[in-house]
């Protein structure tokens, strides 16, 4: 826990005195001030972030979590859990969403076996961080150990660490798991605060009757382990999620090393949120890359405050709205660094 | 006009027979159903225009069409008339917003000038299709003669041909001349309808005094020009915009020819509106890349009946909304052909 104390302490908000400058190189681009909206934003916000005025741009990488949950033993999830393995295989194979999109967008996958039931052995192309095999049932007792729940964070931070050394400069988070929803709903109840019917929807593609049953189960287990909800920390490893807690290691891990971190959808957005409360500060480095179809999801974005780039009626996780935001992060900083300027390309200002 | 007359006739509604069978594929893709949201819906008009199961990909190509606005003499810009043709040697020379982004996605850049003032003798990287140096002021009169508002159809109907020969399979609109959302919001303001308070917004960055000028200007331009509003290519020609004249064609050609189109933004959608009046068909064929932060794109979206995939807060033109969208576009066919099927990859179907 030393360890982690130690991320927790190295990490402090951006510093904002070259924000001027940077401001002027981008109204100095041959446009009307304003014109690219939110990509001027994130080219402050990334310039901010490295603190620089001549932005770099390395590699991109997305990191997908995947773990299984006891939780689905409880009937919340529209697919059997062995769906968790198979999409891993389906992952090392490259055949799912996201490895089409980060093939799409030039960024690198990373699939982590950070506690899927299935031993995956034989299984090529992934990273075996496996923790155990799956979290516990939260409708009966906690999710995992806190010193799981640490070894989870932890290996999410050195993956940042291993990103940074390799010359990566922009993290994607993403997760698999069945029944990771009612893991995150559970989370964001606990945490944001909300109720869960605020923050409980569809998942995969429950119906409602299972909705109100997921309910039911997220309140069972916010009720069981309610001597653990009193840090974030405990209420983590006590409602799971061992995708979740890495993906909340990755974010303390980039925000240390002053990476830039674009968060996924509804399951990242709990690892967010645990980080978050461990760490105001790791905002600054956060990008959303957009709104969940998932309900709730922009009851987090209301109560954490922060906005999403885009919003396409995604509900797959995976890390695919992240890679999809990576592609606009990325043309944010090439505007950026191969825009004219106004005196360079003999354009007239806008009247005073 | 016989020529455009039998270009209209020859565009008809998307086949939707195979519909099923395109949606039969896209849910046997390795993820819950539905859940890749606006991706799926891309992919199923994408197939529609086509005709087919199996999407090819082939060229992209944005057209920027540069224009210049008699109306600028009524001082509706923030931006000197000078500054289209300044723009369109920028763009020749690759420092323009649109060059960088058309880069970015893997897009062919096509700069036309269609009516720029200046004669950009000497200009390379351009292609010079001028009607005439610029419209006429269109608060005392027409912006321009019938058939030169035919003549920069039929270049947009060209220009759709020839993409076609080359192999390209996604056009995107795009557009430069200061002033022309005055042109844009007179034609939506006739063919909305909408009255010009909703649909004049503040350009490159007017005051409220000068946007409430420019709504003045437009309410004289629809009054000069009340004979010509009877019939939407007569207002076209009367409201003009020799861009937006060549953007219609385009449209009406590309549709002709079974090609999608990505309209960027305020002054691209002026285009889909004549050639949507022209013929309501061309609606099958588009995509719509975002939603534009210039006053007005709401109430055109609303009353046309269509909605943006992107909302950015753009609000520069070239085409740099369409860019970005050609992208999504892209990610959306390869998620189509390249992702695992449930039972190629074994994996566990939804519960029933």
């Amino acid at each position: 826990m030393e360890k982690l104390k130690a991320i927790i302490n190295s990490i402090s908000s951006v510093d904002r005195s070259l924000e001027k400058e940077i401001q002027f190189h981008i109204d100095n681009l041959t446009k009307p001030p304003g014109s690219l909206g939110k990509l001027e934003e994130i080219a402050l916000t990334y310039c901010l972030i490295f603190n620089t005025l001549q932005p770099q741009w390395g590699k991109k990488r997305l990191f997908v979590f995947a773990a299984d949950h006891g939780v689905a033993v409880e009937g919340v999830s529209a697919f059997p859990q062995e769906v968790t393995s198979q999409m891993v295989r389906n992952m090392a194979a490259g055949g799912a969403a996201i490895n089409v999109l980060a093939r799409h967008v030039g960024a690198e996958a990373k699939i982590i076996d950070i506690g899927v039931k299935d031993s995956l052995e034989g299984v090529s192309g992934i990273i075996p961080k496996k923790i155990k095999p799956g979290t516990n049932n939260i409708a009966i007792g906690p999710a995992m150990a806190e010193e799981e729940a640490y070894q989870a964070i932890e290996i999410g931070i050195e993956l940042a660490q291993e990103a940074y050394k390799e010359g990566v400069t922009l993290i994607g988070t993403g997760e698999m798991g069945i029944a990771n929803t009612t893991s995150a709903s559970a989370l964001f109840t606990a945490l944001l605060p909300a109720s869960a019917e605020e923050v409980t929807g569809y998942g995969t593609g429950i119906d409602e009757i299972t909705r109100l049953k997921k309910i039911e189960v997220i309140k069972r287990a916010l009720k069981v382990n309610q001597n653990h909800l009193n840090h974030p920390f405990s209420t983590l490893a006590a409602l799971g999620g061992l995708e979740i807690a890495a993906i909340c290691g990755v974010i303390l891990g980039a925000a240390s090393l002053r990476i830039p971190v674009v968060v996924d959808g509804f399951i990242s957005s709990a690892g967010v949120l645990v980080a978050g409360k461990l760490c105001p500060q790791v905002k600054d480095y956060l990008f959303f890359s957009h709104c969940s179809d998932e309900m709730g999801h922009r009851i987090f974005f209301e109560r954490f405050g922060a906005a999403p780039l885009l919003d396409l009626k995604l509900r797959l996780g995976e890390g695919t709205g992240a890679a999809l935001a990576m592609s606009l992060i990325e043309a944010a900083i090439k505007l950026y660094n191969e825009m004219a300027t106004f005196s360079g390309a003999g354009v007239s200002r806008k009247r005073k």
